[in-house]
């Protein structure tokens, strides 16, 4: 449930010169301004809006975005005279700022973030422009006290960990709503995106999904290193690991195909279940995927007929294993799904799609030092790698190597299935 | 927790002329206008707060003042064709805005009346536009065809109602602002009361409180009944009480008083309390009354430094009692406290005070027919009474013999402590 | 849900003389014995039984009885030299044996009594046999140094509390049974004490009961004083009450009379509960009496059919109450109840009645002082008064103005309902 | 928490002849007979002891092993006319004594184990004798209605269930023995067997641990298959796995390495722990291993002095995960701990020990058919795998490929920490 945030680590260092700050400059203005268009639809009381414990409202998103910027860049900045004339954020807004960051201090209880009805909206917008002018300031400056690598590495990660929050904010949301019987309409904008991802290019959905075949072998996955790009840490260092034959479907599970899972009794038969998935089916009396209502969905569209070609979304781990054993298959590993990502329709700008892998660091991992990549693998336990990317992830931001991670009861999340199975056959040519 | 709302009962009836019309027309406005007067000084994310499952957001109040006025008036009204050109709000409104009401329907759970950003403020304002325009034009129908004497009677309940709901908006902010770190100013206007409440007229504040003694033998309490004006079906009927002699205190326990108390371990000591008390110490770590912080109290005009002489507020009633029982002192009955009320300073705008008094039935009370009177007792478990009123009462809605209830663990309430003993004299001529 | 544990006070005193001492020293071995007669029909395995946190298993009942004799009469007896040789149990089972007597010390949780598979019952046995021994000493000590009037007084308030323990004793074991789902049969005696019992003298169940009326006015209600015999505290001081005129039912409220409660819908209508009480109903399901099963009902005589005739037990008032409402009728004060206890067939030995009254101290009620008296009234909150006495009760321990509480959703104890209603004529001459 | 239940799966069968008819009836009667030698020690009381829901009453452990031949073996034996004279136990104890086997039918809830007190142990034991003749019964009998190769196989798994829970019943005991503060001692023989179990082969305790190294590579593991003897499903497939060079620590941490990480803060700086670790630390209070007490520890021998030299034990994952981080190593891989399990001193007889590996089914895992096989997999989430044995698994049972696991909060087994490290040089010769 707790978001990752990466840190640059050893592998990845942005280059020190002016061709750089002057991109990530831009970069970075578009991706604040994006932030505020994500919010343009909304009313002012949906700033507060928190449907769960797990969930943040959408100005508490703002602010803490923003407050990543100003204690990771802009104080130390400030104390070492790079930047002048910054007013940073009252003392006490760091506390209600800090996701999860012990190093830094306090923070104020996650559950209770939609009580924090001030500072109001007006008063965090205001700190947000003083923050992109102090970090334009800063990356403008050419001279030797311009921004040190370390700096630029800090700033393209306060950006990635931006559009991390960019689509958390309307995860979020869509909560939020979820629970509001009359059912309210955010923007027909990333329901449109789904749409489009979905349809093309076309694996053959409404039919038996064909397999994509590998001999398996020693692989080789993981993020390269630095001068592939950015990366989080979590995703290095790049290793070998073991794999049987196996094939992967080309295409994502649909609302047909859940929907006839369901029509056999698939969320009444134990034995499809993990016992714990079983146990939560029960407690919380899931009966089909979490927006599910009628032969309606409830999306950022609001409430809509259901599409049974495109892909179901927002199930659990639990519903997705329990599927896949249903349909006689499984869900493949990250190794698996990685190798031949480039090669499957729907990988990316659909849905994230679970794994079979639990959320463990990869042979030689090391966590960066400092208060910035402090826990970064922190996560580590009970949770499931999901991969690719949905609809609701900023452009740009998607990734072969990209280990996306939550509990396996979670459904808030743009999620979604695909099937693997062994293979005795070798590849097809 | 819940909260009263009286019927007209059978005692009470308002005369029907054009007078009472005109008058209560006139007191509407003024009422239905006080509500708006109260959210001007709050910030739009502030209408959506709501601190803990007990309290509702103000935007709440708001609606479900009005839903009421529709519900049990205009409705029937326009059906019966009296009004014209009333557009009810859409229908899933009345799911979101009944309290409490099962004949009118299901309703939305109240520990998510905060999760309602939608409908917007502007909706709801306008709604009740609406709604006061089509209450004025009843009203002011001069003919046959006008107000009914039950619609009047209403319109008096839907009137007191409203104002029941002013102060528990305030209650219910201060408790939301409570959770805040940045302790959020609502605005200075209700401490300047309380101040000037207890001040006058003096009872001797910061000495040993007066005692003012009462025979006791044979009284009467409860409402005389409609020709002393509009009574909760609660404060009926009048009958006798037999009581032993006593003594009630003529000043309320002061802040000084209370620290004395936690001075001498008032919170460590068992033997003071209620075993259920003494539980809701251990569970809620209760150290001091609800809205102290350090030597500094919060209140709707934010921290400020605590006065000791003025009275300690914001008690549960197991810490009423056992303060009483550390002082050597009992809490008055509530016939007691309504016998001499007359005579006791601060027994109004200051403190509601705890009784000893359980919240039941008096001998002979029969809860009104009807939605609207549904169930005006159904809340007379588990709940003590207090009397008097407070310095969030809406001007002209305390009454001596008014009951008030909570359940004995509440605290976010103005609340507050008056003591009363045995007395073997014979009361002072 | 505690028990009540009264002293002595200062209305009661034992006097102190050799035939008082005697008498005493038979009774007590006769009560003594009688629990050890209570376990007797029950396997090793039972003497843990702790069905839920409000009760308590079997052998923790038989160390705590003991616990209280030594505590409170033999330690200081042994102290005082008043005794030899007596060889108190070791110290760390005073720890487990305190129920809720926090001047003599810390105690163990109440939810875990029945993981107190430790000390064996053959140890806890022993210790009753050498705490029996040390009493009848102390007791048939003729000189100065035998048991002074304190002592007598303690001894016969060991001897009541022992009495209380041995019908908690049963309703515990009856709810650790219910929960067993092989229904295990304790006993067939306190089944056929029940029936003996309701049958006579018969109030003619089966059909409309009748009533018996009284004319109000200023009546008295409590226990007498010391010369009328034991008494615990909370049944004094006499006092003077009020009562408008009223009818009491001379029968119980039956089987039949229930079934067809909820025939017609008793637990589907919320217009019947207390707001308290329909929650309670939601949360736990309730949809009949706490035994019922089927048109059988269980109890320590295991599953046995269920006799339309006899009293309708194991209610909450929850329950007795929105019965009443639905016969148009209420439950009686317990002044009511008190005041025509003498005339009421199934007054005692059937089933404890429910009342409208909330425990709470009567009028110039003072705890006595000291570890014994420590918390009287503590539990004078949140309780609902019961009168009378059930068949579990042991003989003679039953009393007019004995005031029994539970919660008002307590199900567990043997508690019955006897309707009450205003009359506006006068008493039947 | 929920125990793991192999099945003979695919891979294994056992031979149908004689002589292994015959080995496997002398073991059975050894292994029966040993869960009696095992209540020895017991007072009545404790066999209905269960300290918390995950732990299971002695009694039950006896019932439901007895219930697993029943069901599994001896039902379908009768129905065939293969055994004669067999009287089951009565249809209800299925439901008591069921675990998790839905297929079989629904079953009595766990935490409420406790609480049945009946049937009585003498009744329980005698439904084993009666199991045991009959299980006699089968196998000697030497014609073709003999044991089934599949019956052969359902006997050696119900030894190996049984011997599962024998070590289940003492880790259980211990839980509900260390709730009760009189310190209840079992006996001194599993801590004499733990005590002679580490001291040898020595591994250096006390001082830095010796490193053994691997350099990794493609290697195998996992049960090679039926030849080998009897597995669990889940250690099978033997299969491929990709290792890069590491070390392994020769001997486990000890009470003393763990008191140093204690000392320097280990339960106090979250930057040690897992995310969900840390809460685990906060909201249960953890300062130390489930058992120490002061200085001493607490165990099935009562509370004694802590031997500084002794491996550290009744740790969760969470612990042995941060204990680690601290240590500036990390848990070994499964993988890794079974690849070099022959040459490590203190393997098996002395601590479980925690894996850095989740608990997943290997690849081309597949459960076997029908009610035995039925959940096999079924625990594969949220839990991590342990490996070796304990001083509690019956003598024989442990196995290099055993895959124990448990939730990663879980303290109350015999679990203990070997340490791990990558490892750049090549293996030393």
């Amino acid at each position: 449930m707790a978001r990752m945030v990466g840190t640059p680590g050893q592998a990845f260092r942005v280059r020190r010169d002016v061709t750089t700050a002057m991109a990530l400059a831009q970069r970075l203005q578009q991706v604040r301004h994006h932030t505020l268009e994500l919010i343009a639809p909304l009313e002012s009381e949906d700033l507060c809006l928190q449907g769960m414990a797990d969930a943040s409202p959408p100005k508490w998103h703002l602010g803490h975005t923003t407050w990543f910027f100003e204690t990771f860049v802009l104080k130390p900045a400030l104390a070492a005279g790079q930047i002048t004339g910054f007013e940073p954020a009252p003392e006490a807004w760091s506390y209600l700022f800090n996701s999860y960051y012990d190093a830094v201090g306090a923070r104020h209880p996650r559950p209770e973030r939609g009580l924090l009805s001030r500072p109001p909206i007006a008063a965090v917008l205001a700190w947000r422009q003083r923050v992109d002018a102090a970090l334009q300031q800063l990356l403008s400056r050419p001279d030797a006290c311009g921004p040190s690598a370390e700096q630029l590495s800090l700033l393209e990660l306060g950006l990635q960990h931006e559009q991390q929050h960019q689509e958390l904010l309307l995860m979020d949301l869509l909560d939020g709503f979820s629970r509001n019987p009359l059912e309210p309409v955010y923007d027909a904008a990333p329901e449109a995106r789904f749409a489009s991802a979905w349809r093309q290019p076309s694996a053959g959905s409404g039919h038996e999904p064909r397999w994509l075949s590998h001999p398996g072998g020693l692989v080789e996955i993981g993020h390269p290193g630095a001068a592939a790009g950015f990366h989080f840490d979590n995703e290095a260092p790049r290793h070998r690991v073991w794999l049987e034959p196996f094939a992967i479907a080309e295409r994502l599970v649909s609302n047909g195909d859940f929907a006839a899972f369901i029509a056999d009794g698939g969320y009444r038969r134990p034995e499809l279940w993990m016992s714990e998935g079983w146990a939560a089916v029960q407690q919380r009396g899931w009966q089909a995927p979490r927006y599910w209502r009628g032969s309606d969905a409830f999306s950022l569209a609001g409430r809509q007929q259901r599409d049974g070609e495109a892909p179901v979304r927002h199930l659990s781990w639990f519903e997705a294993d329990a599927y896949a054993r249903w349909a006689g298959a499984r869900l493949p590993s990250e190794a698996e799904w990685e190798l031949l990502a480039d090669q499957l329709p729907q990988a990316f700008g659909v849905l994230w799609q679970w794994t079979a892998s639990p959320y463990r660091p990869y042979p030689g991992f090391a966590p960066a030092a400092g208060a910035v990549g402090e826990y970064n693998g922190k996560f580590m336990s009970s949770q499931m790698v999901l991969r690719g990317s949905c609809h609701l992830t900023p452009a740009g931001h998607e990734r072969r190597t990209y280990r996306n991670f939550y509990g396996p009861a979670c459904r808030w999340m743009a999620s979604g299935v695909r099937l693997a199975r062994d293979s005795q056959q070798q590849a097809s040519p």
